[in-house]
This record gives structure tokens, C-alpha cells and sequence, in this order.
């Protein structure tokens, strides 16, 4: 395979985002051009591609993938794309709306000098360059920094993340999809596990089970009994002990992220009680969840809810944007977060806005109960993705597998 | 939870490698302390630890998941790994030779300030600091240039890599099951699917095949007829047509990587014969592997066997270590890598090595033929992991899914 193949493309597709929203935050930010060059955020702009040879590991021969996204502002006509050699394929099928989408690197090096001519190509070798310093190696960032030694470097992760808050209908389908596949793929395993299946078992089924779906598994979180131990281990479930499952599974780069409750044989009345004050709370927060309500307000609600509670001490509330990465804006917690401009706690909710909604109690005798649900902000009020199976969930009704 | 879980532990378990040859390593590369922030070697030098929640994916909030290992050369009793505070669950149920696991960190800044911590604890302020230049964040390396003014700054990629080159009998024994499931979900899929069955739905199959063997699907691959494109698409198989699968899938961290091909119908005589050249270079390369041969030879070898073969401009010769990731040590090709210091093509092999062998034929009339294998260097010669299938594998002989 050639080292370098540059395949100049019309303008086929629509930019699935907003040009002038982005614009517009290029602006605020002091920005003149984006190198994007995380996969996310790359998968967003690019209207889903995600080279496949990548998505799962970044490290390739002496380097690693570093895909680069050059976004000058207000000129999407002018952006490039440098990809992986092995992404030609891909894009040789695919449909861009970048006008120049190039298969031409082999690491993170290379690819920041291709980013680098297309900058001076747009005459912005001296001009503000947001990164993604999360998500822009050491090497690469000298390389950019030697190339470019007139340029001023500043972040790009705001521009992005706000750029992405808002959700439209297509990305609202793949959360509500992933939502709904997790769900049914906790169910379809707690139904074949009884007593004796190990946290190990039962957290590896789920990953099969998920990816059996269409998903891809990220994780399982799971606790079972009265242990607040939450990794997957050799650890029995028993007769009328409680299991706690947290999964995130991607669907079509959309995380599902959700938690639900299952116990071997009938909950006694105290298990009731505790996950209906659990669910309580998470009730209590959905029916504030609409359009025009500042988002803080819903931590304000759920403190309320639990200083009731005898349970409060135990007892823990979150609430957080997500979509393609799990904690996204907007960014909920009331005491804000150290270097981030935009106090999202006060500002109104949105239409397309995707909370995911989260109520643990960690009781010291009875183990970790908890719903995770995700909740899509709509016109009128709010859309619960992947609401089912919110009680305790009977384990061991279907055949052991 | 708690933002910061320090958990000081005794040694428990023995170094999953050797101290002695990693001090070497480090000696000859003048490196007094490496910081290894890359999720396949945390998962090498803790004995396979990966942090579940950041398996698929870094991004979380507005930074990202980044593990520090500090590695003091000749004081492994001193050693510290700064993982996630999410990471708490399982390093509480896990098994560690590193006497200080933190589970304290929430992102790529906070995580080398602690790090940094740690090296002054350990006299190393001004120390020589081996890092991974492509797997530390920008954020991240200025937070270490700022906080360790004095220190020195090198790469650590050639000494980690070297480290892992030669391969124990547990990594052979993950990577042989791995290339056997990698061949047994091919040949899986393969059965059921007939004429019609688009590239992407053969792809997709794979991978949830793949999963429900235990493997984490990395990538596949793909032709179908004569087209040269390999990635999943519309395009449907069709009766007669080759189909050439090459998936990477990894088991317990580490790689199966195997291409094989199939027909629908019965091969022509053409297509056996175009494989049969193919699969002759790489039996002739085969028997060359063996301990004391210079790697290079293998290069040597297949130049003379192709170019005895009237399609040797659309051939194409490949062999490369794997393991962890599927391009590392040793390195083979001849030319050499600009900047590798290691001159691996004139180094003799060495029991436990692990190669991937691949030869490709792209002709122009009859698509895509290629056969990848892994072939482990053992005492006495080679050691072939995932065997079978290496002829023309009839598609469509199960019931289709």
C-alpha cells in the first residue's frame, strides 16, 4: 500500500453540525482554526467515521494513530481531514463533507506535519490554533509547536462540547437505541444466572450479550450482596442477595449508560423500600427535567429528596450531560468545575440536551443500590431512554446458560 | 466516592517480567525513571490490569482517563501506579506486585501532578525521565515540565518494547487462543453467509462472533469479487466470488491478527492456484523461522520467492512482532525505521518471539487474495498459532443467520 494517498472530494454530504453555531464559538474561544484530533470528537465532525483499525487501540509500531481534523473558522469549504493510511477504504466508500479527506499518515508525528502544511495552505501558520491538549500527544504537540512557532496554541475542548450539547433527532435515535439494548441485555442475563454465578460470570455474559445486540460493550460495573465492591470477580451471587449492574454500551458512537437493580428469589420489604427511595428521587428529578429550567436546579431538588431520607449519609445524587463520551455538557454540579467558562448550572435546559440522571445509595448492611437512567431534554418536557425494568429484577428465570 | 483513594499494599505477587533485563534496558537508554502512561504496557507491567471503565475509551469529562506507572530502575519496592479513583474496585480485588496502587486520580493533569509527587519522594526531580512521547498528553507533559524544571526528558517506547519482545509461556498460550478463535469465528461466519450478503453485514457478524468467543473485536477487513477495497460496505458477495477476511481480535490483551479466504461455490482453477502461490510463500518463510536466524533473512527469502512468480508486481511481503499491539518488536523490514535505534533485521530470532507473516496478492482481475499468520519462535524451530483454514473456505454452507 502506498505510504501517501490524497483524495481531493467535492463536498458530497451536509455537515452534520452546525457551521455557524461552531462558528460562533470559534469566535467567543479566540480561535482561527481547530485541529481536532481526538476519535470522538473526529467521529462527531465527520458525521461517524471512526477508522475501524483504531477504534479499539491506538498504538501502532514505534507510534500511534493521531487522526487530525483541520477546521478553519468559518470556511468549512477549506477544512481537511489527514487519516491513516488504512483509512483509505473507508473513505474511498464513505461520503465527507470535508472537501479534502486524506488517507496519508502512519503516526502522530507525520500527521501533525501534514496538519501542518494544510495551516500554512490557509495562511494560519501565525494564527490561534485550538487542540485538544487532553487529546494531542507530546510529540505531536512539538512537532506542531516547531513547525508552527508563531502560531498561539489554546484549547479547543469547550468549542466542541458545547458544539455537541445539543442533540438533534438522528443522535437522539442512537442513544435511545443504546438505551434500550442495554436494558434488554441486563435483562437477558439476569434471567440466566442463579445462585452460584460468579460477579465474573455474569459481568462476561453481559459483554456478550451486548455485543451480541449490536453494541459496543465499554463496561460493567457490578456488586452483588452487601459488598460496595463494584469490579467484576470471583465473588458467588446467593439466594436473596441484591445485584447491581452499571453498563455502558456504544451503539453507532451514542453511549448507553444505565443501571438496574436484580435479586436471587423475592426482594424482602426492606430491599423495596430502599430501591423505592432510590427511584423516588429519580422521579422526583425527571419531572423537572424541561426546556427553560436552569439545570442546577435538579441537584437542588434531589439534596431536598434525600435530607429526608434516613439514608441520606449513604446516599449520593448525579446528574451530568452525556452523549458520545459519558460525562459531556452541559456540566450540572452546582459547585462548577476548576477552568471551565460556562456555568451550565444556571443556564436553561435545552431541547436536545441528554442528562443522564443517577441515584446510589451505598447501605452498609444491605449493599449498593442504584438506577442510572438517561433522559433526553424534548420541546414540551423530556423523553425517558430505556425506561423499563426499573424494580428488582428476578434473576435466574430463564435456563442457566 | 472519594476523589483520592491512596491504598498502600505489600508486594502480593511476582513482576509479570523481568526487573533485571528492564533495568538493562533502561541503562543502556541513560533513563534513571520511566513514566508509562500507555494502556497496553500498564496492562503489561501490572500483569494484565486495565481499567474496565477506560477499556474502549479515554474521554471522560472534560479531560481523560490517563494511568501512570513510575518505574524507579533497580527499586521495583519503590514502583507506584496513580490510576483513576474508578479504578479502586479493582485494584481492591486484584493482585499486585507495585507496593503503592492509587486510585486517585480523575484526569490526565491531576494524574501526572501525583506522579510527579512520587518522583520527588523518589529523588528524581532532576532526574532522566523516560516517557511515551506519543501516549502522554500535551496537558500532561507541561504539567511535567512545569512541576520537574530540573529533569530530563527521554523516550521510553524502545525500551518498553524490547522488554516485551520475547514472549512467556502465558502470552503464547493468550495469543494461540486467540488466533484460534480469531480462525474458528471466521470459518463460523463464513458457513452462514450465501450470495447476497453485503461486506458490512459479514463484517458485523464477525464481530459479534469474535465477542461471543471471548475476544475483543479490534477490526475486519473485507473484499468481495474483484474490488480491492477492504472496508465493510454495501457491496454484496456474490456466487463464484472470493471473499478475503483479515480481523484483529484480542484476547485477554493480547492480538490475534489472520487473514483467510473464502468462495461461494467452488474455486476455479485460477483461484487455487493464484492461493496456492500465496500460501507458498508463506510455508517457505515458515520453515526459515527458527532461533539464531536474522530476521531480515525472512525478507530476503520471500523477495526470491516472489519474484520467480509472473504476479510479483501485485505481491506484496510483510513480517512483523506482535503481540500486545500488532505492529511491534522486533522489527523486520530490512529498510528500517528512521529513528529506531535497534537494528532488528541483522538480530538473530529468539524463542518466544512472535511474528505476523503475511503475503497479499492484489490482482487487478480476481481482487484481493492474502493469507496472515502468527508464528510463534520456539527452542527448536516454530510453533504456528491458528493453523487451519488456509485453503479456500466454501461460504454459505450453514443455514444463513
Amino acid at each position: 500500500m502506498p505510504d501517501d494517498v490524497a483524495m481531493k472530494r467535492s463536498v458530497r454530504t451536509e455537515m452534520p453540525f452546525s457551521g455557524e453555531k461552531l462558528d460562533r464559538l470559534m469566535e467567543e474561544a479566540g480561535l482561527d482554526v481547530l485541529l481536532v484530533t481526538s476519535k470522538h470528537n473526529v467521529q462527531y465532525l465527520l458525521g461517524g467515521h471512526r477508522a475501524q483499525f483504531f477504534s479499539f487501540m491506538d498504538a501502532l509500531g514505534i507510534s500511534r494513530y493521531l487522526p487530525v481534523l483541520v477546521y478553519p473558522k468559518g470556511a468549512p469549504e477549506k477544512a481537511a481531514y489527514i487519516g491513516h493510511h488504512l483509512e483509505r477504504y473507508q473513505i474511498e466508500v464513505g461520503s465527507f463533507w470535508v472537501p479534502e479527506m486524506r488517507a496519508a499518515s502512519s503516526g502522530s508525528v507525520d500527521a501533525m506535519e501534514l496538519a501542518i502544511e494544510e495551516l500554512r495552505k490557509l495562511g494560519l501558520a501565525g494564527g490561534r490554533i485550538g487542540v485538544e491538549r487532553s487529546f494531542l500527544p507530546m510529540d505531536a504537540a512539538e512537532a506542531l509547536r516547531a513547525g508552527l512557532p508563531q502560531a498561539r496554541i489554546g484549547e479547543a475542548l469547550v468549542v466542541l462540547e458545547r458544539l455537541r450539547a445539543i442533540k438533534g433527532p438522528e443522535e437522539l435515535a442512537r442513544l435511545r437505541e443504546a438505551s434500550e439494548r442495554i436494558i434488554a441485555s441486563m435483562l437477558a442475563v439476569i434471567a440466566r444466572h442463579g445462585p452460584g454465578s460468579t460477579k465474573r460470570e455474569i459481568a462476561e455474559d453481559l459483554k456478550r450479550e451486548e455485543a451480541s445486540r449490536g453494541l459496543d460493550f465499554e463496561y460493567c460495573l457490578i456488586t452483588a450482596g452487601s459488598s460496595l465492591n463494584r469490579a467484576p470477580s470471583e465473588q458467588k451471587w446467593e439466594m436473596g442477595e441484591p445485584l447491581s449492574l452499571d453498563s455502558g454500551g456504544n451503539y453507532q458512537g451514542y453511549i448507553g449508560d444505565l443501571a438496574r437493580m436484580a435479586v436471587l428469589g423475592e426482594p424482602d420489604g426492606e430491599l423495596e423500600e430502599l430501591l423505592g427511595k432510590v427511584e423516588d428521587v429519580q422521579q422526583k428529578v425527571f419531572r423537572m427535567i424541561e426546556p427553560g429550567r436552569p439545570g442546577g436546579e435538579l441537584f437542588a431538588a434531589a439534596s431536598r429528596a434525600l435530607a429526608s431520607l434516613p439514608e441520606h449519609n449513604h446516599m449520593h445524587f448525579m446528574a451530568h450531560g452525556m452523549g458520545i463520551i459519558s460525562h459531556e455538557a452541559p456540566r450540572l454540579p452546582t459547585g462548577g468545575l476548576m477552568s471551565y467558562p460556562a456555568k451550565d448550572a444556571e443556564r436553561p435546559l435545552e431541547p436536545g440536551m441528554v442528562l443522564s440522571v443517577e441515584t446510589t445509595l451505598s447501605h452498609p448492611r444491605r449493599g449498593f443500590i442504584k438506577l442510572e437512567d438517561t433522559v433526553a431534554v424534548t420541546a414540551v418536557g423530556r423523553e425517558i431512554l430505556g425506561e423499563g425494568a426499573r424494580g428488582w429484577n428476578r434473576g435466574g428465570t430463564a435456563a442457566h446458560p
